[in-house]
């Protein structure tokens, strides 16, 4: 690894966000999203699937203070995924082994919130949670409240299946964002104190273990980012190194041998340094990609890149929709085998997304391509922006590329499928994650090294980096425009990604292409003007897809779309997109000649030449559908 | 209904097959088929799952011999679906619930086949089994060896999960077809003194139960039929009419209230006569319709024979794919909503295609509709014959329409879909079930009543009915052709079926065309030929289905047409048929101008019209698949 080109992407306080595209989202997360998930994990939302999230963490510092008190505390059983009314005593934990995560998630999402907006009364409510959560941390450090709840005996005994460690990294990402937003160190000692904890546990002379569900490693590359102290960065880099070995530690952590498990699930199958293909559940993988990313970066271990790239190179080619979407099989919520990206059928976890964004940003920062965030804007605007309703309150953790309602309600294939947003989730793992992605979306923007900053996201803006002062006035999604007020604090070069899709683009000033960036050598104060024509595609999907063959998908600019019901009619695969279609584009809307083939009854009958009738078709960005009640979409269309 | 026009299919005594297609697959099954899982059931054979069934019966004789004795035995639990080696204990009941059956089924094939052909050996295997089952039974009449060898005290406790009745159904028909073929009573003495068991338990002012999985619906009616006893026929009449009746007895038994429990699955959520829609486990329906059929007709029960056309209507136009397979969703093994026929997701169990036939035949006997003899040669010349290695060793379950073997392997979705037929299943319902119809393929070629000779299936054959001695000389599946000699007894009509998929035929006598048959008015002795024109035909599915849109299949006569990976490479869903193909049709396979679209490698990349070279495609009878090894399959085509 070459550390003279990394970058680095420039912290929110250097990036504040002006878009009259993207204000209006971060908006609706800042007073609908957050707000509602404030509701949320209190279980106060009407008809919406319980949290019990904070209820645990009340229940947790209850036994806390009995534990300083003397008194005695029950014990229940700690051997279940979902813990609820019926399978478990009502004074127990409740919700998933991993609720703990949702209310660190949402204090980080509220963190890049206050950063961007400040708000007393959102700090009054975060704080409130704070203090919940830190009177329910052991004297030690440990923090999980299904273990203090039910049974502190068997603290770190299942971390195969048990998500201690993974709540762990979200506790800390959490506390980070917080201090930084506010100065409040409440939490991040806290999490300093849990991580104090897990260093003194696990390691070379001590338990030899690793997360089930990756996220420690990230968190603890952060705090050591944040702290500067070793210990965290040399912790998550032997959780790394030590995933994968043999014996497997979890078979040794149940007293078993290994009978031939299935460890890809947990990417525990082989050492990271050995893998080259994303296997398993999907989001687990993305999180580990992007922690092996921190260490070979932190650690410039080419080996480990050379892993990272090879894995990236097996989604990003092989593994993932035109959507952005990953993770193809409602099994294991996990990556099928390769081209195996069924429409229909797709998984494609919002969180599995979010997790590819981490992933390609710290890819990005460790080489100059352009690659990396042209993956992150094709996930941004279409799988992300889709996970969220337009008021804020209801979500996709399922986002598929064609949805039949008759067939999510009868087929139980496609039960995971889901043709309207949901209230919330059991599994609420998609809001928040949602929540804290866009609210630090100005982490994405660009990062910077000595003498270059990457434009990586044509968000309107204002940046302010070593190099220079930057205004970023973008009409990028309307009509691929932007222009860039430039005040340099020493000569540097601005590097302008060229977008994926385009192939006409005029800048005003020299550059040379490279690795997909434009570079235009700066200095002093100027004016950079760049223009991406914006053209309406079609957009051919490999043949190896085998779901995809003889059928386009349409797309302009970052945007995929699909067609809908509502606009087109009951049994969307019986129109027909035209060859040479006249295509219409007005007001974020596509209209394009079609053809819709005549219903026949007969089951069985001798081949004619279908009979078609003329039609218009109309599309609407992906990230759209779903919000006109439930109804039949797809993405791709036959041609 | 009209009892004048009912018909009755021919016993085996009265049609001798020979024929040039037929007489080589009857004679695989009673040289290959029926000595092979003869070893079977006693697991004998190399490298196949485990049957377990003669074993039980084995242990549940010995049992019966301690009872006798007065010695004490031991209970086991009777709480489970499938018990193996690793679940129960070695002295208990082994395998599924539903073991037993097999043997049953197996005999009845053996009766049938030494009705066919008389074999000293076989007579002397089949007897030594009778010996070992009738060992098995109770005092009582009782005979299910799961209970006799577990517990007891539990006897008729768990109608819904568990098949005490549904082995006593094949008992049943094992029992008749083996008296019939030998005159040795003594397996039917079992049946009708279980039978009688099943009569004192089960009725109005008894236990108000029904059978979980039906067939001893059917048998009842069977033994009816043999016995002329009416106390049989009014219990299989109890039984349909007390099924989906409120509170559900299936409730009742487990002493809970329905919690909105799926009893589509049993087809009991309603009483059958006000069912209209093929529902749930597609064997337990076709089983349940057929014997729906044998009530109304012995009854002549107008309003249950009208719920029988309406679920025939169901699955014949809307829930059967072109090979004849039924029940499209491996979970529940069930049918699908209307129209939703995948092909690479298919289930289309063997059990479910051969039901459908007894439902079909039962169907011809009550109305004159050549229809349904069209149904039973479409299922029988496609799914039932591929459900069958050429060698008679292998079988398949599950009779997908597109195979994928990578897929398969990798895909749990498809883990189902098997690419190469398999040695044995631990659920072994198929393979006997194969050898019993095939093995009796002689009741399903014609129909008579007092005035009527209905030809259904042209298959080479001597008749002897009350109105005339036939014998027909056929070269059907080749060239359509069939010549008919006729001794009549007195004047009759000969009423030949015109085939669905013929639209020129000619017969050499005069005709009367009415409800798909050709009646032709005879006397005396005379000679009459047919021929049904057979073109290879190119076959639309109603673009209602929509894994079938732009696609279309290949026929030729009855056999639907499939293309394998082995003649054709890699990626056929590359492969398309052009518009007006030059078909050229060879030994029973058929060449065909085809294009094969290039490989492209990008996954995401702008449209262009793709290119495709010339070549030859070649199509073999569906039935015939999969018997080079492991590769793609498909019936579907581009066009």
């Amino acid at each position: 690894m070459d550390s003279n080109i990394f970058s680095k992407h420039l912290n929110m306080e250097n990036v504040k966000i002006n878009d009259s595209f993207w204000n209006e989202i971060t908006e609706t997360v800042r007073k609908k999203v957050i707000p509602y998930q404030y509701l949320a994990l209190q279980d106060k939302i009407d008809n919406a699937e319980k949290s019990y999230c904070i209820q645990n963490f009340i229940k947790a510092g209850k036994i806390c203070k009995d534990i300083k008190s003397g008194k005695n505390t029950k014990t229940y059983p700690v051997d279940k995924w979902q813990y609820n009314e019926n399978n478990s005593d009502k004074d127990s934990f409740q919700g998933w082994v991993f609720q703990d995560s949702d209310v660190y998630k949402w204090i980080e999402a509220v963190g890049y919130s206050l950063q961007n907006h400040y708000d007393e009364d959102l700090k009054r409510k975060a704080e409130e949670y704070i203090d919940i959560i830190c009177n329910a941390q052991l004297d030690n450090g440990y923090l999980d409240t299904l273990y203090i709840i039910n049974d502190r005996s068997k603290i770190f005994s299942n971390l195969k299946d048990h998500h201690e460690l993974y709540c762990f990294g979200h506790l800390t990402e959490g506390a980070i964002s917080y201090y930084k937003a506010t100065g409040n160190r409440k939490l991040l000692d806290a999490a300093c104190k849990f991580a104090d904890l897990i260093c003194d546990t696990f390691g070379e002379d001590r338990i030899k273990g690793y997360p089930g569900h990756e996220t420690a490693e990230m968190a603890l590359v952060k705090l050591y980012s944040e702290t500067g102290k070793e210990k965290y960065l040399n912790t998550a880099k032997f959780f790394i190194n030590e995933r994968g070995k043999k014996p497997y530690y979890f078979d040794t952590e149940q007293n078993k041998e290994s009978v031939g498990e299935n460890y890809h699930y947990n990417q525990a199958h082989i050492q990271p340094k050995y893998q080259s293909e994303a296997v398993g559940h999907a989001v687990r993988g993305v999180y580990l990609y992007s922690a092996m990313t921190d260490i070979a970066k932190n650690c410039n271990d080419d080996e480990l890149f050379s892993a990272c790239k090879k894995i990236w190179d097996n989604i990003s080619n092989k593994k993932m929709y035109i959507t952005g979407g990953i993770g193809a099989t409602v099994d294991g919520e996990a990556f099928s085998f390769d081209y195996d990206l069924p429409n229909d059928l797709a998984y494609a976890e919002t969180c599995a997304s979010i997790g590819l964004i981490f992933f390609a940003r710290r890819m990005s920062e460790c080489e100059i391509n352009a690659h990396y965030a042209d993956v992150i804007e094709r996930v941004l605007y279409n799988t992300v922006l889709s996970g969220m309703a337009e008021d804020g309150k209801s979500f996709f953790y399922v986002n598929p590329l064609e949805v039949l309602p008759i067939a999510s309600k009868m087929d139980s294939r496609k039960k995971h499928i889901k043709p309207v947003r949901q209230k919330w989730f059991s599994c609420a793992c998609c809001p928040p994650n949602l929540a804290r992605l866009i609210s630090s979306i100005n982490e994405y923007i660009c990062t910077d090294n000595n003498n270059t900053i990457f434009i990586n996201q044509y968000i309107g803006c204002k940046i302010n980096s070593n190099n220079a002062n930057i205004i970023i006035h973008s009409s990028y999604v309307k009509n691929g425009q932007i222009s860039f007020d430039v005040k340099a604090k020493k000569p540097f070069k601005l590097a302008l990604r060229i977008p994926y899709w385009c192939d006409e683009y005029h800048i005003s000033k020299k550059y040379k292409l490279e690795n997909g960036y434009a570079f235009i050598e700066l200095n002093g104060n100027c004016t950079v003007n760049a223009e991406f024509i914006t053209k309406i595609k079609m957009i051919k999907c490999s043949n190896k897809v085998r779901a995809n063959v003889g059928k386009v998908a349409i797309t302009r600019g970052p945007f995929v779309y699909c067609y809908e019901e509502t606009d087109n009619g009951k049994n969307l695969h019986l129109l027909k997109l035209s060859e040479n279609p006249n295509f219409v584009y007005k007001d974020g809307q596509i209209f394009a000649d079609g053809l819709r083939e005549k219903e026949d009854n007969q089951l069985y009958s001798e081949y004619n030449r279908p009979e078609f009738e003329e039609c218009t078709l109309k599309f609407i960005p992906y990230y759209h559908w779903g919000n006109r009640g439930e109804n039949e979409m797809a993405v791709y269309i036959r041609i």
